[in-house]
């Protein structure tokens, strides 16, 4: 990124203040920790257990020295290294949101419950869309077989997406079987481990100030194995923390330092991520309001939090809770992605999802990977130098000429803007002539074009071998265009539209 | 706006080196200057005048004497005070963008020219939105009679909506009889004086660096009778300013710097703008890409130019290519205008318009003004405080607590978050049990909702006569809900769909 200055909604003095109350809230209330290898970390690093009531009570120069270790560097790996990527040197990047129930059929353009075919197309779109960078895999799959939840989304996922994966076990205990998994892929454990490319992820805080057991089972064991993870803090104001944004980051950011403290205790030196999804509740109906400004407000004061500690950060920001690709998905979007990049956010994660993550639309996809290249626009700045000052052409053309064939021009006109393929710059005339597509039409083309093409799985035949022998009942999770979609819809009024829109894109392309 | 730290795109040196360079463009190239009075102006201050090409130049220490008496604040008045505004005081800003020759027609959804009735529903619309603070007049009036076009938008602007009003004259001189107009409301010229309620702007430069004949008038005019007034600033990468972020900016800020400096010479302490809409022309097609987040870089650039020399700043930001109310109008509104906010710029301009400035739609009014009232609650930031932080309430609550009906969040639920009106927070079920409209057309809804209340006119019987008798043949100007959107719309298919929207606005009602 490349700001001369970053949005600050907290003054130095008050991000001083925040880390203190949270020291105050650490030292003070403390943590109702349920795990108890948990409880026997903090206890051996000079923390008050009382096991009875499993609360445990963090003196602040414990959080103060373990803080030290914290790399400022987060790694995500993915099977071939030309897609990993590591913050802070590569950001803002940009992630699917996870990890939704639905999605919306997109031939009958109903919600229902996401499958591992489903999935396939998922990771084939994201694969394809060059705005994403990480996939943290953004649905469940509904026809899992039992035991093999979290197995079959991490199988289906990297068999069609090469970015570095992201996403959780099963909270029960897969952990072991998902490495496996891995160790399958790799060819080794030791192959694995010299390159691992899943991050895995977990919200291990109930909030207020509660340590669950299986999430912080997974973290303590992912952090022993040496593996990249992180946890995800997600107060809600009103409900979870306090009905203020000053309380809610002082106590989210007390969570955050509870189980990055936690991580340093397993072992000293784990990288990890500042990551947030902080929100106030709507208390006219308890609704979950990811989608409100408040929730960007919070992710960029985390931010601000976070370069205090010299940590790598990331959130849930940009998300929606409209139900379809309409204005309010893009303008709750895009105002909290925007605050959250200009605030120095390093990674982004709000693509593919509505719903105040319920539900996986693919044309929200398309569209979220515009949003993220304009995003990625405004990080590369201004380009300020000499040369683009342009002095000597402003001479040259002088009062009253034209820009625009001269040599800078010719030089710059297909990179100094970023050139949308959604957004339409037609005229009313033209746009019309081409059928009057809404963007959410338009996007949902893009993501049928781009499913059209071949797609042959990742894993060779012995990779694909060795998953079958070791998983038994494991699902084919085979890339398909659904027949449904082939066809042009199920029902006359979807042959309607996606004939229309079909002939549409004849004019796009013409 | 409450935000310590302002999103900063360019470094104090680079805000420098932008100031020289545009001393020296002004200097080495000039301007050409159509309009006689300015050149005489421009030489009686000390700038080289050729008559003969028309070219001034302008020596720096004409203009760093000259921005010397650029007052810091600039009022926007109202007839009643009560709705006067004042940046950098009261910023953030909304304006609506003007000016636009066409109207979506609510019932119909077909675009067509506006006219005065049009006109009246506009403004009232606008007047019943609180999130919008000023009104600069956005659609011209297609049935205005000979003379009298922008007398005609004036009028019927100041009949229905009681914020700030700001428009443009029409090239060519109707400057005198808008003052006319403005006296018989105030009832004499002294008592329109003592508080002149319409702010007047004008895009004087013809980038490149050209002043033209009529615009220039008008601001030497305005400027001499003490009225407020400002010019927008309109480079266009690619065409009529470099194809460089860097070198727009810079021209740019030579133009404005040459229309500041030309309003100090004829009244100094006259008080201006830093008013800009500097975008990156799309060269595929040539189209005018006011919604391209460059159009918002450059908007945050300005605005940090206008912060080093204390002019208070805004432009036309948060504006969309699209032609219609759909997710491109959201994101690029969005994503520009929380740019704008966050990089301190002090108004906003955008409520309303789509397609790039040529379109007026009421939907798109209403979900501008919940943009705007997001807006302004991320610049009321964090409301941090030592009540806020809420230590007490988190140590009382403890870990597993609940904050839902703490003293605290009964006192905050209301006010911590913005509670939006025109977003849907509903489960899918009750959203599709509600109808499952898309934000456009619930959002429309509203418009109507609001236009179906009684609208006297705010001018009394004397004023109107005085107007009468002054002007021969001015339009009707009445506020009325058109007939097809009382009937439901004109065609069975709008039939259906207003019926579907009214009996969709029950369920949301109840």
């Amino acid at each position: 990124m490349n700001f001369p200055g970053f949005a600050q909604l907290l003054t130095d003095a008050q991000v001083q203040r925040v880390h203190e109350a949270s020291l105050e809230i650490l030292q003070e209330v403390g943590l109702e920790v349920q795990n108890a290898k948990a409880r026997a970390l903090f206890k051996q690093h000079g923390c008050g257990v009382v096991d009875d009531s499993r609360r445990v009570t963090i003196p602040p120069r414990v959080i103060e020295q373990l803080l030290k270790s914290v790399p400022p560097r987060f790694t995500f790996h993915a099977r071939n290294p030309e897609f990993d990527r590591t913050i802070p040197d590569e950001s803002p990047l940009v992630m699917t949101a996870s990890s939704a129930p639905n999605i919306i059929d997109p031939v009958t353009k109903e919600q229902r419950p996401a499958n591992s075919e489903d999935l396939a197309r998922v990771a084939r779109l994201i694969d394809q869309l060059p705005g994403i960078d990480l996939f943290s895999v953004p649905v469940l799959a509904a026809d899992a077989p039992a035991g093999q939840y979290s197995l079959t989304r991490f199988y289906t996922a990297m068999k069609y997406c090469r970015k570095p994966i992201r996403g959780s076990g099963d909270p029960g205990g897969d952990s072991e079987s998902i490495l496996q998994l891995a160790y399958a892929i790799a060819g080794s454990e030791a192959a694995y481990k010299a390159h691992p490319f899943i991050t895995h992820h977990h919200c291990p805080i109930i909030a207020p100030l509660k340590l669950d057991e299986n999430s912080t089972e997974m973290m303590i064991f992912y952090t022993e194995q040496g593996l990249p993870n992180h946890p995800t803090i997600v107060p809600n104001a009103g409900l979870t923390s306090p009905m203020t944004l000053a309380g809610t980051l002082a106590q989210g950011n007390a969570e955050f330092l509870a189980c990055a403290a936690l991580m340093q205790m397993v072992r000293p030196g784990t990288p990890t991520i500042y990551s947030t999804l902080s929100t106030v509740a709507d208390m006219r109906s308890g609704a979950y309001a990811s989608g409100g400004i408040e929730c960007g407000m919070l992710n960029m004061a985390h931010a601000q939090m976070a370069r205090f500690y010299c940590v790598p950060c990331s959130g849930y920001v940009g998300l929606t809770n409209s139900k379809v690709v309409d204005a309010q998905a893009g303008y709750e979007k895009a105002m909290s992605c925007m605050g959250g990049l200009l605030a120095g956010m390093h990674v982004l994660q709000f693509a593919g999802l509505i719903e105040a993550l319920l539900t996986f639309d693919f044309g929200m996809a398309v569209v979220d990977n515009e949003i993220s290249l304009m995003l990625k626009r405004v990080a590369r700045g201004m380009e300020f130098s000499e040369a683009n000052l342009a002095l000597a052409e402003i001479k040259a053309v002088g009062p009253s000429g034209m820009f625009v064939d001269t040599e800078l021009t010719l030089e710059r006109m297909k990179t100094t803007a970023f050139l949308p393929d959604i957004a339409d710059r037609e005229s009313r005339e033209n746009w019309s002539k081409r059928g009057g597509m809404e963007t959410a039409d338009k996007a949902l083309l893009k993501a049928r074009k781009i499913l059209e093409s071949d797609c042959p799985s990742l894993f060779s035949p012995e990779v694909e071998t060795r998953i079958r022998q070791r998983f038994q009942g494991m699902v084919a999770g085979e890339f398909k265009l659904s027949e449904n979609w082939k066809a042009g819809g199920a029902t006359p009024t979807n042959n309607a539209v996606q004939s229309a829109i079909l002939k549409n894109h004849e004019g796009v392309a013409a």
